[in-house]
């Protein structure tokens, strides 16, 4: 068993085979405590149990991260371990897509709030924890959205275009204080269990080489995380090879 | 005095000296009738007698833009006018500046819902509208925060980036359909009466000449409602020309 | 007859239906001379007696405006008239298709030479110029490509994106010295004589409509030459209703 | 030592302390024959007696990288070696700062030439071979000038721009075929020999840990090498932690 020293928090942890499970999973790989949140806890032990029979460390934490209240729970009970935060992801990637006039404000008022207002209260109190740590990397996770609005996905993207912002913001407030802040644009379909259950027809059609593979993704992330401080990134995309952009 | 044929709609009209105030000028002088939306009764009642003392003719709806009742409200009231809206302008630009960890839940929420949501829901009206019409230009005010989030004013490009972001989707929504949808992106400091009282010494120092003057605004916007279907802008940006960028 | 009060200069004139004749006439109506450049003797002398038969004034010069002798003789007969130079168009688009592996170095250099070279010659003498008025308008014709590049169009592209930087140059270092300097992105195709040559179904199954109109255009382009200089655009682009952007 | 199995290929390599240099022994290091190019037998040689030095394998072949004779001879000279290519990186960076109207002609080609057309002449070569190998990664070293031209580097920029339209229209064209593609936006100063000759009060003000380390570069080029292609990066950047952007 490896014994933790430092942790990682990943929110927006949803299913097994999903981007914040991967993570979770390959940041106790690499000998991290991780704290994970997310809205399911059913969900959330299955991925802690999966964590902790490979021989890594794992906490859950039931969070609604749209709410203050939730997310100041979730960071007392990370600060109550009172360990080093090396590496954070708001991996919450919320998306339903609609024609503008079939937009309703709940709809876009969600995405807001899960995509980008989320982002804001973890953020408040990472940064706060990681300016007393002078370091710590922390990931933003983006989409095409980000980049480019196209319905039937408007919503959606001024949601992660504000993320963006956001995450842009960040890095220049907090980089030169030590805290590497990174915004990743995946761009093409996660094979994970939303793509296989949303769209199964394409899963099948393309091939899992044509879709985003959930290691693949972990991967880059954490080579990012691995920069020296002398040479950071703060944006890059993520597509499979046969994704036309 | 001119008989309106057609009318205008501006919403975040403020003070006299303000860009809504100017664009509902313009939009007057140019022969429509204008329905103007805002908060403040007092200031919005000074605007109308204005427009009306220069022989124009408007209306004034103090609305909430925020609230889905009150844009809802402001629309029964622009129908039961029965008139061919031309062209309206989405003017809102609410900033609030603060370092992040100064920055609370409630400014970032504002903010959005000032620059963002209320596009949405104006938006939500206006297209429907302008479909029937299949006709109709509409601006989105944007800000140098909308293309770039710096600190002190991540939250408000949070909220900008957002909003150009629907204003994009919009574009490649309803433009087909013959509704003209632009935003602008005003790089540097309004000569109006927010600048006058938030930073006197800058506008001071500076000269006139380096200040965003209203019917300069107003001048290009109107051109830019008067461009044929068979070449539209989407997005441009206006800048003091001593302004760096 | 017009008597002309101030000059204007137009380079990349091709056929009579082409976006450089008419940005030509379109000056020449306001009331300008207009100097028209190209490398074709024919369509120049042709454009010339178009414009004046309709009362204006210009003057041609056949000019390869990829050569620096060719560009310094063309402002050397401009300067022999010794007359206000109040808006220029560099107008030169040009364009081969081809995928990387049929790219020869050739059409590689040409385009550059002709999209951006061409725009730099051209803007030594005109900012020397224009430097010396303290005043003036620059036009630098964008496409598609200049934001993006995508096969067939990769060398097309890197020209343009060139050229673009050229001009976001130029406006930071000139504007602040009085020189307005524009680059627009025309999106979508110009529906002139080339288009007409070169896709001549396209042009008839999409219909007029969905083409770019050359007075569309360029009756853009004086609205933006009209700026006030406390209010100025520095990039817009410009696309048919239609468009899919 | 290393029995070399797979080759990379650097152009670019000049001091012993530059990207170049260092891309090459970090290639060599994983293993691969390393084949370098660059205008000085003498720093080539430096490089190649280094790596050998540390047990690596690599050829140098003097080349005129915006020749492209002298680039089909550099082919000639990889391919007689008759080795899969894995990863090859063209890092010409050539600067000449100039306020523009002190830019000669000769300038803006030159670092046209030398940042763009010599990338489309290598470009031109490396496609066709590693298309008959479907793999390989190619690396193309931009700068904060390919996103933003500012005075005095608008030739810089125009140039460097270029070269991203160039890697963005191969990216989009050769990926699907198994071909990597990345631009690098390396944002700051390296700590190099170029830049200990050229700002070398800069240097010592700012300290090592302000300046980009070329060891943190390559692990970087190395991670991104390194990526499944379900998830590849096409665009990233790099900046110093304390770089303001």
């Amino acid at each position: 068993m490896i014994t933790a020293s430092g942790s990682a928090i990943v929110v927006g942890v949803g299913p097994e085979r999903g981007l914040g499970a991967a993570l979770a999973r390959c940041f106790a790989e690499k000998g991290l405590h991780v704290f994970i949140a997310g809205r399911s806890e059913y969900k959330l032990q299955s991925v802690v149990k999966y964590i902790q029979q490979a021989g890594g460390s794992a906490t859950y934490v039931v969070a609604d991260i749209t709410s203050e209240t939730s997310v100041n729970l979730l960071f007392d009970i990370i600060q109550s371990r009172n360990d080093t935060i090396h590496v954070a992801a708001y991996n919450v990637d919320s998306n339903i897509p609609a024609y503008f006039l079939e937009t309703g404000v709940e709809t876009f008022t969600t995405l807001w709030q899960q995509n980008c207002l989320g982002a804001f209260l973890f953020a408040k109190q990472l940064m706060a924890l990681m300016q007393t740590q002078a370091q710590g990397t922390v990931f933003f996770t983006g989409a095409t959205g980000s980049l480019r609005a196209k319905p039937p996905f408007t919503a959606f993207a001024a949601a992660k275009a504000g993320l963006r912002a956001l995450a842009q913001g960040l890095a220049r407030e907090f980089s030169p204080q030590g805290i590497h802040v990174v915004h990743t644009i995946i761009d093409g379909v996660i094979d994970g269990e939303r793509a296989r259950l949303q769209f199964p027809e394409y899963v099948k059609t393309k091939g899992a080489d044509c879709l985003l593979q959930l290691e693949a993704i972990t991967q880059t992330y954490w080579a990012i995380h691995q920069q020296p401080r002398s040479a950071w990134t703060h944006e890059l995309d993520l597509r499979p090879f046969k994704e036309s952009f």
